[in-house]
C-alpha cells in the first residue's frame, strides 16, 4: 500500500478518494474546503493544512482541480506541493485542463527534477462511487506501470494513451468529438421531425450506416488511412446531397448551424481540385490547410 | 416475372437494370443517352424511343434520374410516362431527389390515379453491379409487398421507411448526418495531429466512447428520448470543455468550424436556462426553437 | 412614347407597370392573376392573354417574376414570349433570380437571335410607387442607352453594372453582404447589451471606425487592393482580439455563429502563413483557396 | 505637469511613453525588458527597478500590458504597484485585455481603496508615435475630467465611453465586430470574382447601400430601435435572397462560412414566427434568445 497526497476533493476527487481509502492506501487530504476534508478524514485520510503538507511524505501526489492555473498554484504556489515533495515522487494530475497548460506543467516540473504525469478520467461522478471511471493514462511506460495499481482503485478500465501529455491530449479531443456530435445529432433529428419522419425509423436505419457508426472505423481505414483516396463517394455528390438536405432544412425553417459550416468545407475542398476524391479525402484537405505535413494526396 | 419499364441508364441505374434483367424480367429501357439503351439491349432489353413508349404495357416503371425535375419532366412531361401508364402499374421512383419535390410528385401522381412510391438506394455503384444495395423503401405496405420481389434483384436488404416518401426522407437525414460527420471527423483527426497526438490513438479510445458510437444509440435512449433530462453530463461542462478545445484549435491554427459553431449552440442554450440539463436536452432545446411540440422539459 | 409588353404584376411589377403608364407609354400586361390585369387596364393598359399576345407589337418586354424557372417558361414556353417576339425588340429581366440562370437565359435568348438585358431592382416597394427605385442595369451600352429612358420611369437613379448579368450579380452580391451583415450587427449589439455597455455608445463609437463603415473603402484600398500586405493591423492580433470576445460572449452566453466562423478564417489564414501580413490579406487568403489566379503575395 | 509611473514599453507604450515626456511631463517606467527601459530613460525618463518602486510617488500609473494576468500581477503581484501606491493617485489601464478581467481588476482596487480606470486605445502604432490614438475612456467623469490632460498628450481624441469598464468594452465590441464584418467582406469579394462580376463595380454600389454602409445608422434606427418591426424589408425575403446567394457560393465552390452561418440564424428566426417581421428584427430575435428583456416585439 502506499503513501498518497489527494489534492482536490470535488464532486469527482472526493469519491475517487475514498476508493483509493477503501483499498487500503494511506492518504493524506488537501482542498479549500474544509468540509469536504472532514468528511475524508471520518473516513481515515489525514489532513493536511497545506498541499507542501500533504505532499511531505507522499510516494504519489494526485491532483484532481478545476484548470490548470490551480494545478499551477497547488504545485508551484507558496506552500505548494514542490515545497517539500521527495523527487523520487510520483505526481498525477487527473483534472481536466488545457493541454498546453498540462505541457508547460510537465515541462516546468522535469526542469525542477520531479516525475510528473497526466491521467484523466472518462465517464461520471457515480463511476468515481463505484470505482469504474475509464483512466486516460498519459506518461512514460515506467510511471504508467508504477503508477497502474494505484490509478487501478479508482477505474475499470485503463487505456495508455502514449506518452506524457496524451491522457490529456486524448480526453480533450474525444469530448470535442462527442459534445460536436451531439449538437450535429440534434440537427439531424430535428431535420426528421420537420419531415414528419418517425425518429426511431431514422435512427434504425443510420445506426447500420456510416451516419451511426461514424467514419473512423468504417469509410476511413480502407481509403485516405490507407492512402487511398479513389472515390467509393465522391466529394462532389457528397457536396450535393448536402445541398439538398440544407435546401430542405431551410425551407422547413430547420436550422442546421454544423451541417451549414460542413457545406463550405465540402465546397473548398471542391474549390482546391478535390471534387472527384473520396469523401475521406476531406481530412487531407483540412490536414493540407493546417500546412500539416502530407503523407496522401 | 414481370414487365418493367427502366428509365435512366446512368452509373447506378445502368447495373440496376442489368441485375433486373439477369433475373428473368422483362425490360424496356429509355434513356436520352442511346449508347447507355445499346448496351441494355444487348443484355435483353427492349429499348424504348420515349418514356410513354416504356411505359406503355409496364407493370412496374422504375426511374433512377439526377434531379426531381428531370422525374417530372419524365412522368408528366411531353411523351411523358403518365401518357401511356395504366392505372393498375407501380410507379417506384428510386432518384435521390428533393424529399419535398418527392412528396409534390407523389400527390401529383395519386391525383392523376397512379401508384407512387419512392425507393431510393444506399450503398454504391459497386453494390449496384453485384445487386446488394440497401433499398430504403417508402410506400403503403401494400406497395412494398407488391414492389418487394423486384426491388430484392437490385439490393441484398430492403427497409421499410414507411409510408410514400419516407425513403428519400430517411436517405436525405442519413446522408446529412453521415456527410457532415466526416467533416467533424477531420476536424477531431487534425487536431489530434496538431497536438502531436497519434491519430490511432485517438481512434482507439474515441472507439469505445460516444464520440466514436454516437449519441443515438447510446446516450439519447435512456435521457432525452426517454423523457428524463436530469444530467448524467450537463450542458454547461460540455460547454466548459468544448471551450478548452477551442483555445487549443484556435492555438494551434486548426481550423475547426464544426466545433465553432457547435459551441455557440450550447451557449445558446445556456442562455434558454438549460446549462443544468443533460447534454442529450440539446436535442429539446434545437426542438424547441423551431416550434415543434415540446414532449419533455 | 415606347410600345412595353409588362409581364409580372405582383407587389413591385404592378407599381412599376402604373408608373410606366403615367409617363405615357404604351403598356399591355399580362399576369397569371387577372385581377393585377384588371387593375393594370383601368390606368389605360391592355390585357394580353398570353406572354405570346403581350409580345406581339412590343418594342419592349419586360418581365418582374418571382423565380427564374417561371421567367424561363415566360420566354419559352408554350404561348412564351418568343413565340411573336420581333427581333429588334428588348427583353430586360428586372426579376430577382438566380445569376447563373440569368447567365442561361441571356445565352439562349441570344442563341435564338433575341435581345436581352437584366435590370433587377434596389430599394422597397414603395419606392416602386413613386418610381425611386434603384435600377441595377446590366447589359451592353447599346442595350443601356435604348432602355434608359423606360428604366428611369420606375427608378430615380440607374447604375451601369457593365455587360448583360452584371445587374442581377450586382444584387445578389449586394443583398448577400447586407443581409449577413445584419445578422453580424446583431451579434455585437447582443454582445454590449449583455456586457451592459449602451448600444447608443458602442454605435456612436463603431460609426466612426471601419467597424461601422465597413472595409471596402476604408482599410482595403491602400492595403490588399494596391497590392500591399505589408501590416496596419496584423491577422495575428485581428485573431487574438476576435478571441478574447468570442470567449467574453462564451461567458455571457451570447450566441455568435458569425464571429464564431470568422475566427475560423483567421486560424486558417494563420495555418497558411498569414499571421504577419495586414488583416486585408484575409481577402488574398480566400481567394487563393478558391483557386483564383493570385495577383498578391 | 504630473508624475506619472508608465509600465509597459512595448510597440504601443514605448511611444506613448515618449509623447508623455515630450508633453514635459515627469515619468517614472517599468517594464521587464531593461533595453526598452533604457531608451526612454535616454529621453529623460527615470527607471524602476519594480512596479512598487515606480508607483511610490505618482499621481497617475498608466499600464500598457499584454493580458489581464499581466495587469493583476503589477498591481497586486509582489513588488507590485499597490505596494506602496498612494490612495489619491489614479490608475489607468490602457491595455486590451478582457473585460471580465477588467471588471474584476476595477472591483478588487475599489476594495483596496484605489481610483482605477480603463482607456484602451484604437488606432495603431503609427499613431501612437504622432500622439493621435483614440482614446476610449470608461471611468467616472472625475476620474476622465482627471486623466483628460495626460490622456489627451498621446491622442487627439478622447471618447467618454461612460463608467470604469465601458471604455474596454467598446474596444472589443468595435474590433469584435470590425474583425468578422473583414470575413464576411472577404466572402462577398471573392463570390464577385467567381462570378466574373468586377469587384470595384461591386464596391461601387454597396457603397452607395446599406451592404457598405452598415446597419447601425441606417436600417435600424427607424424600425427595431424605434420599436417598429413592421417591414420594410421582410425576414422571408431576405432569407430568399441569401439563399440565392449561398446557392451560388456552392456552385462555385466559394466558401462562405460567414455567410452560411447568417441562413440558419434567419431560419431560426423564421422558426419563431418572425418570418414577416421587418429584418432588423433579427436583433430582436436574438436579444430574446439570450434572455434579454424584450422591449420590442
Amino acid at each position: 500500500m502506499s503513501a498518497i497526497a489527494f489534492i482536490g476533493l470535488g464532486q469527482m476527487g472526493a469519491p475517487m478518494a475514498s476508493r483509493l481509502l477503501a483499498k487500503g492506501h494511506s492518504l493524506t487530504v488537501y482542498d479549500i474546503n474544509r468540509a469536504a476534508m472532514e468528511k475524508l478524514a471520518k473516513e481515515g485520510a489525514k489532513k493536511a493544512s497545506q498541499p507542501s503538507q500533504a505532499a511531505n511524505e507522499a510516494e504519489f501526489v494526485i491532483t484532481m482541480l478545476p484548470d490548470g492555473a490551480i494545478v499551477r498554484e497547488v504545485l508551484f504556489g507558496v506552500h505548494g506541493v514542490t515545497e517539500t515533495l521527495k523527487k523520487s515522487a510520483l505526481v498525477i494530475d487527473m483534472s481536466t485542463i488545457h493541454p498546453l497548460e498540462s505541457e508547460k506543467l510537465h515541462y516546468d516540473m522535469t526542469q525542477a527534477g520531479f516525475s510528473y504525469m497526466d491521467a484523466p478520467v472518462g465517464k461520471t461522478s457515480d463511476h468515481a462511487v463505484t470505482g469504474t471511471l475509464t483512466i486516460l493514462a498519459g506518461g512514460t511506460d515506467q510511471q504508467i506501470a508504477r503508477a497502474e495499481d494505484v490509478l487501478l482503485c479508482m477505474g475499470s478500465e485503463m487505456i495508455r494513451c502514449g506518452g506524457t501529455g496524451n491522457g490529456i491530449k486524448v480526453k480533450i479531443v474525444n469530448n470535442f468529438m462527442s459534445i460536436a456530435l451531439n449538437a450535429l445529432s440534434a440537427e439531424a433529428a430535428v431535420l426528421c421531425e420537420a419531415m414528419a419522419l418517425p425518429l426511431d425509423k431514422a435512427i434504425q436505419v443510420m445506426s447500420g450506416t456510416v451516419a451511426g457508426k461514424g467514419h473512423f472505423t468504417t469509410s476511413w481505414p480502407g481509403k485516405v488511412l490507407a492512402g487511398d483516396l479513389s472515390a467509393a463517394f465522391m466529394i462532389d455528390l457528397a457536396h450535393k446531397d448536402l445541398n439538398i438536405a440544407l435546401n430542405v432544412a431551410g425551407q422547413l425553417n430547420v436550422p442546421v448551424p454544423l451541417g451549414a459550416a460542413a457545406r463550405e468545407v465540402y465546397s473548398q475542398a471542391r474549390a482546391c481540385g478535390r471534387g472527384k476524391q473520396d469523401w475521406s479525402a476531406l481530412l487531407t484537405h483540412v490536414r493540407t490547410l493546417c500546412g500539416l505535413r502530407q503523407t496522401v494526396e
